[in-house]
């Protein structure tokens, strides 16, 4: 019993949190107490990241000087920009871009020589982080295009807007920045996925919030973590572009063994209650646009996966990845861009995770079950 | 029972292994079986590489093939040299440069394109990112220094070796390269530390080598895990700059109730086996430079509250971290260099546990205690 191997680490309880809690019997996710229905409709992302790192829900003025505090964090200098040209230069995935160049932003912070246990200031490292990824990957879509990166705007822009505007040069419609702003609201935080753990595992050591932060990026670009909402719209393009009806492309898809990305996540039994959110928001793009057909694609092959080949009965339900491909490309964000936003988003979590791993720190160090020799002969090399 | 916390992992098996046995109550230490004393005394590192990597200790022809595998992947590209320069030029810290320079190693690597299910394509990109940490280290001293990198000499030196002849120039005398050859076989694998365990929930998620490499070095970097060699030799500087004898030194610390760097360790309850090792290399050395203040120091020190100041029944033991400082600060390297050099050989180990990680993987998914509110009402802000 003290030595079952919990691989997965699933059902081990590892810390307390207030942050963020999951029903995942009724399709329930709350920041801090508050409903991710009410958050998606009513709050900023700004005001999620000032949620989860303070505790409460802001008031205007502590709203209007927080945000002016973010703008004035977004610039990134010039040897990151450097290097992110040098990694463009040869095609770097940008997950791995965004990896290296929020590893390097560390080198120019302010306060680099305090301790991880002053809290304060833990915070402040990552408010840092927290502005600069979207310049950094705006800056980076736009090197892989030929094209200079652009400064970011101020305050006159929210950090959705703003990340719009740096990659298309252009202002965004309201549309298109508040579609943005409720993804990051919705991707924020989720307990102890995988990069938050990763994250809190770094930070345990007392490493920096950038080591930890750096570390969350590294496992967010896994397949079967952030991958995944790129994985989902690289299958309804291939959906599209076969001709077939999506039901008959699921139909011979499953008759083929093949695993249909977007579907079952571990703390969830039924629908993943972003889903249901970006579900909507995918429908309202296309008719806006009078081009529902990504929706349609993914509707129809949930109702029939869902009702018909048995994913209810196995308690699998569309994540939250299944519909925010499709929003994002909607939204004219390249396919690779996918994952590097919900990290755009998901750093609030991930600064959040560690200064509550912080606030009581013990170093993570499980164990392993050692099924190895334990009583080698040594034996010279020549006569090996 | 099911929500005990697991504060740390204390105590939770994780997965099965094969690469380290540590047999805490009598001081044992094993990689796939043999003893870490012959391993010291009798392997090169790049033997201990092999076993752990490939399930056994290599024939003659097998490490000639591999050194020289090894030999050709030393050398760095220009563009990570260049971000080196510049995060030198603005005196990043070591660990924080090695952490960037190692993630924007995937940009060059020749099979980027590999899943990391191809364990075999894995392992080599492991093998690239280990034979180059010793590069990009050396040069960022050199760097630092206001001096050009140098280009790694080739098979004709060790892994030891070639970083002590890039760090300073010239090539290293024997007990030099033999000593730190030793190090590294010392620090190479030690179960699941905290940055080898962050290197595996990175892993876990299908995210690439080196992306779980770079979770290593920033995990390594923190002062309760691969900073406390770097501790123990500030200290040790400290005691002699003091003019106090050590055993007063010790006493006085006690007495103000400071914690001394370089004492226990969750799994050890006796010393360290390669504290035992590395305390008689200090005092070679010492004998051999006519200088043996720093092992004096050190021995006093252990004596003193080991024996006298009640660490004995406390189970507080000398670490590895407590003699490896004085035995590299007895090579001239940097006291700073300390923590990277530890880098430089557990990446070794870091690699190996992700190939286990990666041949029977689940993703790691722990959950926390949620212990903040679950029902709060939404507010608009203007009535906040």
């Amino acid at each position: 019993m003290a030595d079952e191997i919990k691989k997965g680490l699933e059902g081990v309880v590892v810390a307390e949190s207030e942050l963020s809690y999951i029903d995942g019997d009724i399709g329930k996710l709350v920041y801090r107490g508050y409903a991710i229905e009410d958050l998606s409709a009513d709050a900023t992302y700004e005001e999620v990241l000032y949620l989860l790192w303070h505790g409460s829900l802001p008031t205007r003025e502590e709203l209007d000087t927080f945000s002016e505090t973010m703008a004035e964090e977004r610039a990134v200098d010039d040897y990151v920009l450097e290097a992110l040209a040098e990694l463009a230069a040869v095609d770097e995935a940008p997950m791995a871009a965004l990896r290296s160049a929020v590893s390097m932003l560390s080198a120019s912070d302010p306060e680099a020589e305090t301790e991880p246990q002053d809290l304060e200031a833990s915070l402040r490292k990552g408010r840092r982080i927290t502005a600069k990824v979207p310049t950094i990957l705006a800056a980076y879509q736009r090197l892989r295009d030929g094209e200079e990166p652009l400064e970011p705007k101020g305050a006159a822009l929210s950090h959705a807007g703003n990340f719009l505007y740096m990659l298309t040069g252009e202002e965004p419609e309201w549309v298109a920045e508040e579609t943005l702003d409720m993804a990051l609201t919705l991707h924020a935080d989720h307990g102890l996925n995988a990069s938050t753990f990763a994250s809190m595992v770094i930070a345990s050591t007392l490493a920096d919030t950038y080591a930890a932060v750096t570390g969350g990026v590294g496992a967010l670009s896994g397949s079967l973590h952030g991958g995944a909402n790129q994985d989902v719209m690289e299958t309804l393009i291939e959906v599209d572009r076969s001709a077939k009806d999506p039901v008959e492309w699921a139909k011979d898809a499953i008759d083929n063994g093949r695993k249909i990305p977007g579907f079952g996540h571990r703390v969830y039994n039924v629908k993943d209650p972003r889903a249901v959110i970006l579900e909507e928001k995918s429908r309202d793009l296309g008719d806006a646009s009078g081009e529902r057909k990504w929706y349609d694609h993914a509707n129809k092959i949930e109702t029939y996966l869902v009702e018909e080949a048995g994913f209810k009965e196995k308690g699998l339900a569309p994540n939250v990845d299944f519909y925010s491909g499709t929003v994002y490309y909607q939204l004219g964000i390249p396919v690779d861009m996918f994952t590097p936003i919900f990290a755009m988003s998901r750093v609030g979590g991930w600064v959040a995770h560690v200064l509550e791993q912080l606030e009581d720190n013990r170093i993570m160090r499980p164990r392993a079950k050692y099924t190895g020799e334990t009583e080698a002969d040594w034996v010279p090399i020549d006569e090996r």
